[in-house]
């Protein structure tokens, strides 16, 4: 049994609209775990409308979610990941360019002090110099997480190429050989979903169901793979009105109908190349309900899926603490 | 010279966010025009929020729109066309199915009386039974309006097949033989650009331009068919965020070139039967600002444009009050 004695190392997912913190103990074993919606987002806003200073603000929602630990143990590392190393973040952290080796030794951390004497270390995120760049911030931690947590469950080949999928607000497909990320690629699948649901005119003809509608899911789903879809996103969207309008959609089925008609545009449109990685399946990485979503879509299309095991981030922070040094140093 | 006097219709265009009332003299000759922002949709919340009758709701915001008129010439007769013929408008007025021509005798005008005695007439709206169903309120009549605009100019020849493109929140491309609809698209276009632009992690890197931007438009454009384009518009939109934090596009030139993005987009995806309509141009039938991007980009791949004469839709609806009698029934 571990305790809070053993504690080795303070992790932060410290993303747009959350900040989840971990205390971790030898192993990458998770002892507690702290989650606020003091998200980057809302830390920049509470500093804009009081006047605080941006720096400060996020050291004042830092301590509010980790001071606790720190008063017990005040020698803890403290690294972190996410949006929080974005310009809108607490310190601005370098992009690597890919391909990049995840558990590279030269990773640079980029280190901010507090007033307390506390070092917080963000992870760099990575970046792909494509015709259209590619950014990401936290992604690649989770990534490392989950290669992580799938070998030491032996459920994952090291060496070989694979595609991890981390489907969200901007759903991320990765394509990796053992740990070195090679290429990746965005798509605004979540938040254009939010959006369309939230405040448009086809969320005025809907009601929110009771359960996920998997009939009104999987009928999106073909409508963007079939003729009908081939004029694209902006012009099927519309259909998720019309067919209300002519009483062929109920309106609790709008919401999964279009959560299908966008999964399935993303799935339609990504380079085939993404899909045809036979026979390494795709690695899924995200909550449980989006990778239910997800992993229907590609079953439907013949592609086999590995789900990764959940609660990646925290692992992968601690890899990357022990790679640089950060629990030796610290610690000795 | 015409005066008040002459008054022979009030039309009305009841849209979702306004409502135009147009005071009409023989030959279609506007005499006075009212722009309220009582769209059909603040019409509704207005009603939900104060408790007031749906169709109450509705009396009261034409009577503050055209009472005044009405005073004046109480015989005048009403007729109105958009989404004040829908399920959430004053009272539902049919869709007529495609082919329909737009000048029909036959057409039925769905009627509503108010307690001053006065009897609105609405236009009923156009459907297509596609595979997806297409469905329209309000461009019809602003079509016919602008055939017959054109025509009166000579700009026009009658008998043709052409393409109708109206731009806005929900651009429609429409087929037409003569006066005769044979189908249309919608490309849900305006409404995506004004969620994106308007409250997303896109709008967040962005900054108002003090004009158009021609350049950043033109690239999105261009985007939108090149082989990065391909992944389609959830795809690529992400490259309005990735730009900037690369420092390859600039925060006021966000907005442009997402406007260009979209509208390349709707241009790749359409059928391409739709633009292949030599040697008969697109009549472009949109707001200024509108017709000005659309035809920037259909230049750009080499497809000739007509501009419509502005203001069509109150001499569509002069011409349907006309055809369906309206005028002599109640003038005589």
């Amino acid at each position: 049994m571990t305790n809070r004695n053993d504690a080795r190392l303070i992790a932060l997912d410290w993303g747009t609209t959350s900040c989840r913190a971990y205390l971790m103990a030898e192993g990458g074993v998770v002892l507690a775990e702290r989650r606020q919606p003091l998200g980057t987002m809302a830390v920049t806003r509470h500093a804009s409308a009081t006047g605080t200073p941006h720096v400060l603000a996020f050291e004042q929602s830092f301590e509010e979610i980790c001071g606790g630990w720190l008063e017990s143990d005040p020698d803890l590392p403290v690294i972190a990941c996410g949006m929080v190393g974005s310009n809108h973040g607490w310190a601005e952290a370098d992009y690597r360019a890919v391909p990049a080796d995840l558990v590279s030794e030269g990773i640079v951390l980029t280190r901010v002090s507090t007033r307390r004497g506390v070092t917080v270390h963000i992870i760099p995120g990575l970046i792909a110099d494509s015709a259209l760049p590619g950014v990401m911030r936290g992604e690649e931690t989770q990534i490392l997480g989950a290669l992580t947590a799938n070998l030491r469950a032996g459920t994952l080949d090291y060496a070989s190429e694979r595609i991890v999928l981390l489907p969200g607000t901007h759903s991320k497909w990765v394509r990796i050989i053992g740990t070195t990320v090679k290429d990746f690629a965005t798509y605004m699948t979540g938040e254009i979903y939010a959006l369309l649901t939230t405040d448009s005119t086809l969320s005025r003809l809907s009601v929110r169901p009771v359960q996920s509608d998997w009939m009104a899911f999987d009928r999106g789903l073909d409508v963007a793979r079939s003729p009908a879809g081939r004029g694209g996103v902006l012009n099927t969207a519309f259909s998720a009105r019309s067919l209300v309008i002519t009483g062929e959609l109920a309106p609790d089925q709008v919401e999964d109908y279009i959560s299908g008609l966008l999964i399935g545009h993303e799935l339609a449109e990504i380079d085939p190349a993404w899909l045809a990685d036979e026979p390494n399946a795709i690695l899924l990485c995200g909550e449980a309900a989006l990778n239910d979503r997800y992993r229907r879509a590609l079953q439907r299309l013949g592609v086999d899926v590995d789900l990764a095991v959940p609660g990646s981030a925290p692992l992968g922070m601690w890899e990357i603490a022990q790679i640089t040094g950060l629990l030796t140093l610290v610690k000795q």
